[in-house]
């Protein structure tokens, strides 16, 4: 292509203050470097992590700043060293490197890359450098190493993978994070075993991927717990079969609703919102003997969770975590995405708005106001 | 036998004060209910539970009581409905009960009985009452449903299992507690896979049983975490190829030492003290990705764990407890048992001193001097 090895000046939306509306501009976006792709986006949507560092003040929130990380797109150009994708080729990208070379990205035990460990970092992952300038010559902060809410962005290798381009690009993009993360936190991350019974503890997009992950593993009871009873009406679509509206509990907490519910606890809790406290009632309804508390949700920087330690020894519980959902996103995007063609994996339903690229801004005041699952926001203008 | 229905009477170490030694007197121990077994204790080790509930002063310590769990012996007579075993068997008693019923017995991912929930109770598990009274009349209480420290002893059925008569039994009592949990620990719980790495926090008889356990699934590199640098000596003999003084760490934290030792963490941690402080420092140094921490030590009732929101989300580490190694007594102390006779497993180096009934206090005071590992009581006079 004529533009491969130049500069592209493109139309992006920029965050230039915390909480403001993003700013439609024109920018360069710089060739790609070795080992990195530029790529034209297709379309983006828009996932809560988004939200959160757009209203952030301080550091790691860093402005004027190109936001978006979940997309779907086709390669303009690769740079030095990059031999598994082509111009041409459709791509996903994500945030959560896969360098393919480290002992964890080598094992399937891990999908936390230790050559790239994950950061919220303004720069590319390699060079620590950015490949987007403002028309006044202004270095603009990239995203978790996506920055979709531009027409064009430069990926590392590390982050993307080549997808079959006859997929619908709206429902492919939402593997590039939100639904790959509760999906995986199923699948991988808590490997849910056919016949048992689940909780999910907010039932926000991941809380419903999540659903819909168990829902694929042959889990029989999927307990939905949110404060908004309107939320287990979508749960339905995702296999939420019970619901717990948390602040109808009366003089019982949600754990112990849960645990008479389910004669003992559930086989495995996801919790979905980010509380400290939330992540210990989910402990406290997980099955003592085998049950899983899975951590999804993100806390305020510095938050700690505290477990009683006879509990810890004596339940058997098992907590633990799951950035991406434990996705490996070379290999398993591909074999989600299959599971969508299959007609296995649910992803139309997680769409319930689409956007054109200059109302950006709208997908903002939608996910604020709890109306709406994922906006997919076309970037063609 | 002829005893067998009647009342016998024996002698008895009893716990008649908290932390004074105990008294050897005569009892009366009554003949087995239905569902329970009565023993002619052979011979008994002394663990540290022992000690923690003989200087306890509060519930759930109770005076007068028959400490000692970890035994073996021969029935003596059965209760009704009894058909596991017979007179003259020789059997293993056990704290944690094994039911053969419930939904977490006939599982094999739990080995924490639903049906006799554990608990430190005063009383046989099935009917609450005490088989023990004293030359006054006087009951006796019953400690973690063994109370070995007597010549005769009355043990639920869901407590006890068969083993062969031909085995040592001052080597074969180990398995009633101690060993058990510690092998089980990285056999069970942990399920430590050949060649990974192992650090475990405390190389009393639980830590050195915890190496045993990992060498056993072939760890290669097993490190020890301990203040006196005599335990790595003793820990060679069980597979502890590395050590950590903690008390000379310089301006590092344990943890630090040991992510450089590890290039990044241990696959496994152990926590076989039982301090909160510690079970955050084996967290954080069990490698990201796929490390376990395994907590084994009893804290203080009561005490929190405190651990980072960010860290549990984002390094899909995996915190869990072991109660009893994670073992089912029934089927797993005979495999274990088995792997002693085919020379797999150690069992002698824990037998550092053996005394008589008589001298039972000596015991105390070895253990409590950090003399001995396991002291064998023997219990004939």
């Amino acid at each position: 292509m004529d533009t491969a090895g130049k500069p592209i000046r493109c139309r992006a939306a920029i965050a230039r203050v915390a909480g403001e509306p993003l700013v439609i501009e024109d920018i360069t976006v710089d060739p790609p470097n070795s080992h990195e792709v530029r790529i034209r986006i297709i379309c983006t949507s828009l996932c809560y992590s988004d939200i959160t560092f757009w209203k952030m003040k301080d550091f790691p929130a860093v402005f004027p700043r190109i936001l978006g990380h979940e997309a779907i797109g086709i390669v303009e150009s690769v740079g030095e060293d990059v031999n598994e994708v082509a111009e041409g080729d459709t791509v996903i990208p994500y945030f959560l490197p896969d360098c393919a070379e480290c002992a964890d990205c080598r094992s399937k035990k891990s999908n936390l890359c230790s050559k790239f460990p994950f950061k919220v970092s303004p720069w590319m992952p390699r060079y620590e450098t950015s490949r987007f300038t403002d028309l006044n010559g202004k270095t603009l902060y990239h995203f978790l190493s996506v920055s979709s809410f531009s027409q064009y962005t430069v990926v590392d290798i590390a982050n993307v993978v080549k997808v079959d381009p006859a997929i619908p690009p709206n429902k492919a993009c939402l593997l590039s994070c939100g639904v790959s993360t509760g999906v995986g936190a199923a699948w991988k991350t808590a490997n849910v075993e056919a016949g048992s019974t689940v909780a999910i503890f907010g039932l926000g997009s991941i809380g419903l991927a999540v659903a819909e992950g168990a829902r694929l593993c042959g889990a029989t009871r999927i307990i939905g717990v949110d404060v908004n009873p309107g939320k287990f009406e979508t749960g339905k679509k995702f296999g939420v079969t019970d619901f717990v509206n948390a602040k109808t509990c009366g003089d019982k907490s949600v754990s112990e609703v849960i645990t008479e519910m389910t004669g003992g606890g559930a086989d495995y809790c996801f919790e979905c919102v980010g509380l400290a406290s939330l992540v210990q009632e989910a402990y406290a309804c997980c099955r003592q003997g085998w049950g899983k508390t899975i951590v999804l949700g993100v806390d305020k920087p510095g938050s700690q969770l505290s477990l009683s330690s006879t509990e810890v020894l004596c339940s058997g519980k098992i907590l633990t975590g799951s950035l991406f959902g434990g996705v490996k996103a070379k290999s398993d995007i591909p074999i989600l995405l299959k599971r969508y063609v299959d007609k296995e994996l649910q992803l139309d339903e997680f769409v319930t708005h689409e956007i054109r690229f200059e109302d950006i801004n709208k997908a903002f005041d939608l996910l604020l106001q709890g109306k709406c699952l994922r906006c997919v926001i076309w970037m063609k203008e």
